[in-house]
């Protein structure tokens, strides 16, 4: 026989095969707990994903994940609405909340430019930042001026996609007189310098510090 | 906020951390994957596992999984029902099968004797294959030979669970006349001498064969 399990544990094993960091031995194990545990555990899992699927969405300002039109941090009043974080994907944004150091409003790009798999800055959600901050600009002359947006830090990962990506908005946003910064580069903290790359340690010593 | 998620991706992302081999990372990853995917593709992960959770059973006969009341080696005519592979979980008997070298039936113990995760023999399948051998010599008396089990090959896994549940089995089923052996231990072909553990070079001196 070609395939040595019935029909349907095989159609299960190929489709968790198909997610993302599950290969064929981890896709085996899955679909061997789902068969031997219980029917409530199994629709708990397929209600979580049919109710997460139907509702959630992208907000309309930041593209982070919303539930609403509008996510969390967007309609929350008591961020800082001058100062956008750009970030390639939600998780990054959960990475600087657990940080508890930016009270500012989200940028999700849902990706970096990258030539190779095909992806322009038209794929991104560039233009919808660009419009974020020139419609602020717009808005607060006649209106209050602190929805105006006076900085813009890029948060993108610190890859050659992440650093071209960051570059290429900083150009963009050039025009508009709004500042752009980028994440510092450096040593982790709790690091050592002897196991620490030539690329960090090279961008540690061009970034140094004054003792203050 | 205490989960920087918006409640329906924290729920998904918690359906899939507490699948086997998921941890909170993985978990994060497929989360993210399935709120981007199409949603044909979703719909048929869900249908996949709703199908096989609905339609796969256990196999009367030998307890691996099937569709229909017999799995497909059991339902086949062209298997010899004398011999009789017993096997931990279903996935032991895929791997036997790849070898091609087998063509009796099974036996799917549905896990090892282990006192301290609190299996004995009786959480196991170890009573139905006693009675698949004592039935097998009392139908034979009158009818056909064929489907006399001669021999119980137990193919447990070599940990010490599988060891003992193996002893256990060969010590119930001697009374009943029928030859039951185990699969040998030894060198893995292709392997090195200087990187065996030491318990396996000892199985290999011990199992020793001489040559023909």
């Amino acid at each position: 026989m070609s395939s040595p399990y019935e029909a349907a544990v095989q159609r299960l094993i190929d489709s968790f095969g198909r997610l993302p960091g599950i290969g064929p031995k981890s896709a085996q194990r899955i679909a061997f707990h789902i068969l031997k545990t219980s029917s409530k555990d199994v629709s708990e899992l397929i209600d979580a994903i049919d109710f997460a699927k139907s509702n959630v969405h992208f907000c309309e300002i930041c593209f982070n994940l919303a539930q609403e039109s509008q996510c969390a941090i967007c309609s929350s009043n008591s961020r800082d609405r001058s100062i956008i974080c750009v970030v390639e994907e939600p998780k990054d944004m959960v990475a600087i909340e657990r940080t508890s150091e930016f009270k500012g409003l989200y940028h999700v790009l849902q990706g970096t430019i990258s030539p190779i798999d095909g992806i322009g800055p038209d794929q991104l959600r560039i233009s919808e930042l660009l419009k974020r901050v020139t419609q602020s600009q717009d808005l607060t002359q006649d209106l209050d001026l602190t929805s105006q947006v006076v900085e813009v830090i890029v948060a993108t990962n610190p890859t050659v996609e992440g650093d071209a990506t960051g570059m290429y908005i900083a150009r963009l946003l050039e025009p508009f007189g709004v500042k752009v910064t980028k994440l510092a580069s450096g040593l982790p903290v709790g690091g050592d310098l002897e196991y620490a790359d030539e690329i960090t340690l090279a961008r540690a010593l061009e970034g140094r510090l004054v003792y203050a």
